[in-house]
């Protein structure tokens, strides 16, 4: 390894900081602009880095070609004791999702339980960063969305009519770390065999097909295959309900409707997005369900290992800790990262990260 | 093939007949009998056999041993607007889910959305049984569930503490079948497996594992291993998730407190459900949500297909074809089967089936 390949540190508010301005250069107003770069460095900080700062030009770019709002009106369109749907009017997909969770926890405080979708959203980085704050607040969040391109066909099928749809669920812990599962529907998400191309690997089977329906393996001729989802048809299936819970239910695209906003950065996605948040304290004494939590947690974490297996791992807890040590340490950016960050602020004649 | 291989059909009354003449001698209340065993039929009748007849020797045994309360008080524990908890006090889980998913729907008529959940509860046949009345009434519904025995070990572990607990999700359609997910979160259920053992022949790769994490392939062998999850800690994550939802959540067993129904007729097995029901014409019109599902199911179905696939399946399509095909050619029985359920019906002096 050379001496440019080691990562570069920066703390999360510099690169919060950093962002902001990017954001607000690029046209968002300034609160939004704060709101979306905390979020964003967020996912950075717990490691989610497929989808930080990495999709910062992207971002910038479609607002730049007037594919967001950058002034909208993101309100109610339809609600109920323990529902609403929340109209994005385009925003970033980071204030539809932050006004969409207070509204599902302030419903879930009374109903005891509470469902709020989105229409006219838009990307909005990793699903596990809507579970965060009802799992803060003694809830439990199910977060569901319509993905922003399709890589996947229905089981059997070669059109990619469907997308890698994230599911996210968060569950509050007493001492242990809270349970946090966020997947893609796929075995693998599309930002993987990104990756692999970019290291010049093989992927390993049974993370894509080609035409003929045979293993994929060069990540450089993944334009020519599919991705192969979790459990064949089961993997489907679970995508096509998230797509119909995050996206038909909301009156958001779905199927063939779905903008690929890697390659069109203008048209409004219409994305949609669903959360549904549970009071614990509706159930019983939050700290008994905690307790719970714990008690299952070292169960399964100190239960007999397979040979080889050095330790059980609870989901969301590699997470949790590379969140505490980016918090000390900085978060580690890539020198390909940092590069391309230093050739956006040139071009927003801002001031550079690093 | 020999000639007394050949299925015995049965019309799906006659079977449903059956079913709640052994479950009232076993002690059930007739009415009660009645009403489980028209869920058991219906199993059969959309081809979940393994949920239907098949199980009715283990819980005729079970309420023989005591296991079950034959005449229980179901009642609500605690409730909001848009949930509760129902304490099924020990009676059968059909009757218990019944009652969780009317009320579940009553709520969601007024709240828009509406979680119950169950404790002390037990089995209650295939998952995808209690998403059929709410989609009937213009309503999506999730059901997740604890299961009554531990099969699946944590990613990387080799103590089987999660079950394959399974979720199902159903979905209205205008002219179109609903679109109806059932699925464990293994890659086969444990029922696959015994079926091949019962058939002398191997599982393919990817089922099983035996503590070596080699691929396990006899199913003679099963009681060595144990079953994959679908993706992997995808897999093992969504039978967390479900188990936290269905049994920590209601109070009801989870881990390693689950009773193993198969081995323990006589434990209360305090099992959990939950169902969450959401009513379409909180969002919209229902006839545009699921004019939009037939699209989106034509979409899918008429897509580009992979070479040698005949046709592409959505999900619950091949259950509604079965479900319409038995309910005119009755319900085929293998000989092994009914003669079971003869000696049942010797040991409790009832009218055979056939």
């Amino acid at each position: 390894m050379t001496q440019n390949t080691k990562p570069i540190s920066v703390t999360f508010d510099r690169l919060s900081t950093f962002i902001s301005i990017a954001l607000a250069r690029a046209g968002l107003a300034q609160a939004d602009a704060n709101r979306v770069a905390a979020l964003m460095a967020e996912a950075d900080l717990q490691g989610s880095d497929g989808h930080g700062v990495i999709r910062l030009p992207q971002y910038v770019k479609r607002i730049r070609s007037g594919g967001i709002n950058t002034r909208p009106n993101i309100h109610i369109a339809t609600e109920r004791a323990a529902m609403a749907v929340v109209d994005g009017d385009n925003a970033m997909g980071h204030l539809v999702m932050s006004y969409a969770v207070d509204l599902a926890m302030e419903k879930a405080r009374t109903a005891g339980v509470a469902w709020v979708g989105s229409r006219a959203s838009n990307h909005a980085g990793p699903a596990s960063l809507y579970v965060r704050k009802p799992v803060e607040n003694n809830m439990i969040a199910l977060y569901f969305a319509v993905g922003n391109a399709n890589h996947l066909p229905p089981w059997g099928g070669m059109e990619m009519l469907l997308s890698t749809n994230p599911i996210a669920v968060g569950f509050p812990a007493g001492s242990e770390p809270a349970i946090v599962l966020d997947m893609a529907t796929t075995v693998a998400a599309y930002g993987k065999v990104k990756a692999k191309a970019k290291r010049g690997e093989q992927m390993p089977e049974g993370w894509m097909i080609d035409r003929q329906g045979k293993p994929l393996l060069d990540p450089q001729r993944a334009e020519e295959g599919f991705l192969v989802p979790i459990g064949g048809h089961k993997g489907y299936g679970l995508a096509l309900i998230v797509g119909l819970l995050a996206g038909t239910l909301n009156g958001a695209a779905m199927g063939r409707d779905v903008v690929d906003f890697n390659h069109d950065h203008a048209t409004p996605t219409n994305t949609g997005q669903s959360v549904l948040v549970i009071d614990l304290a509706a159930f019983a004494e939050p700290a008994v369900f905690k307790a719970a939590v714990d008690h299952l947690v070292r169960e399964l974490r100190n239960s007999e290992r397979l040979p080889g297996v050095e330790r059980i791992w609870l989901p969301g807890e590699q997470s949790h800790l590379k969140r505490q040590k980016y918090a000390v340490e900085g978060i580690p950016l890539s020198v390909g990262q940092v590069n391309e960050l230093s050739a956006l602020a040139l071009e927003l004649e801002i001031a550079p990260l690093v």
